[in-house]
């Protein structure tokens, strides 16, 4: 079972690293949005964000955000910055190893993202479905 | 000046909340991608990734991690998650109180992204992008 996050924690595949300590490791994505795109990953092989010890989750979460103030300030094109995750193929998840996306952005850029926006749910479906979620929460997380 | 996600958090706007602590919030978006789609939110008024306090950020990240979870299991239609922050005009941001968008995802839906994927970049221009960021992470971060 090859893994080609896992050859990059391990040193065995190209990539250029700009973050790197012993839980987790950032680098280039080469198939970026804009110019800056970075990957961020905990080395030790996950899949999903389910599998994804908390720790380990704040961890990878702390060095994103700051990924964020590194762009605004490494002369690469920035005036804003998404991050993403995809947790499965339904969600666009491409490698199986769990990554955080943080990419620049500027006004003119190419990325788009769209829905259909007309779903306007009432209020009483909502608060069914936060119900259903505050119980979920309970069972799994005390 | 008054912000929607502060009334929120105070108590003073009409909201689905399913999640809420004495840092955090979480409650169900109104403009929703897929049903479920939820925003965690600092309950402090943070307008940026740059303004959050990093201990708040991991805490925030863990209640979006947890959601992932909990939407699995809570009734609505869930194969895969999405994570989503947008900081920034430029990235998307419409509403400037920091929020981490959660959303379910399932074959099929509505929801797609897009860029110029063409832009290739050669291993040494993400080379020097990447020094420039291990500089600019050093100058920031130690």
């Amino acid at each position: 079972m090859s893994c080609t996050f896992c050859d990059i924690a391990a040193g065995n595949s190209p990539a250029s690293i700009f973050y790197e300590d012993e839980v987790a490791l950032g680098f280039l994505s080469i198939e970026p949005i804009n110019l800056g795109h970075v990957l961020v990953i905990p080395k030790r092989h996950t899949v999903s964000l389910s599998d994804l010890n908390e720790a380990t989750g704040r961890h990878i979460w702390t060095i994103a955000q700051r990924t964020g103030n590194v762009l605004r300030r490494s002369g690469v094109r920035c005036e804003g910055i998404n991050i993403f995750l995809a947790d499965g193929a339904a969600a666009f998840q491409e490698v199986f190893h769990l990554h955080i996306h943080v990419f620049p952005r500027y006004a003119g850029d190419s990325f788009t993202l769209d829905a259909d926006w007309t779903l306007k749910p009432r209020r009483s479906e909502l608060d069914r479905i936060a119900e259903q979620m505050r119980s979920a929460y309970r069972n799994l997380h005390g």
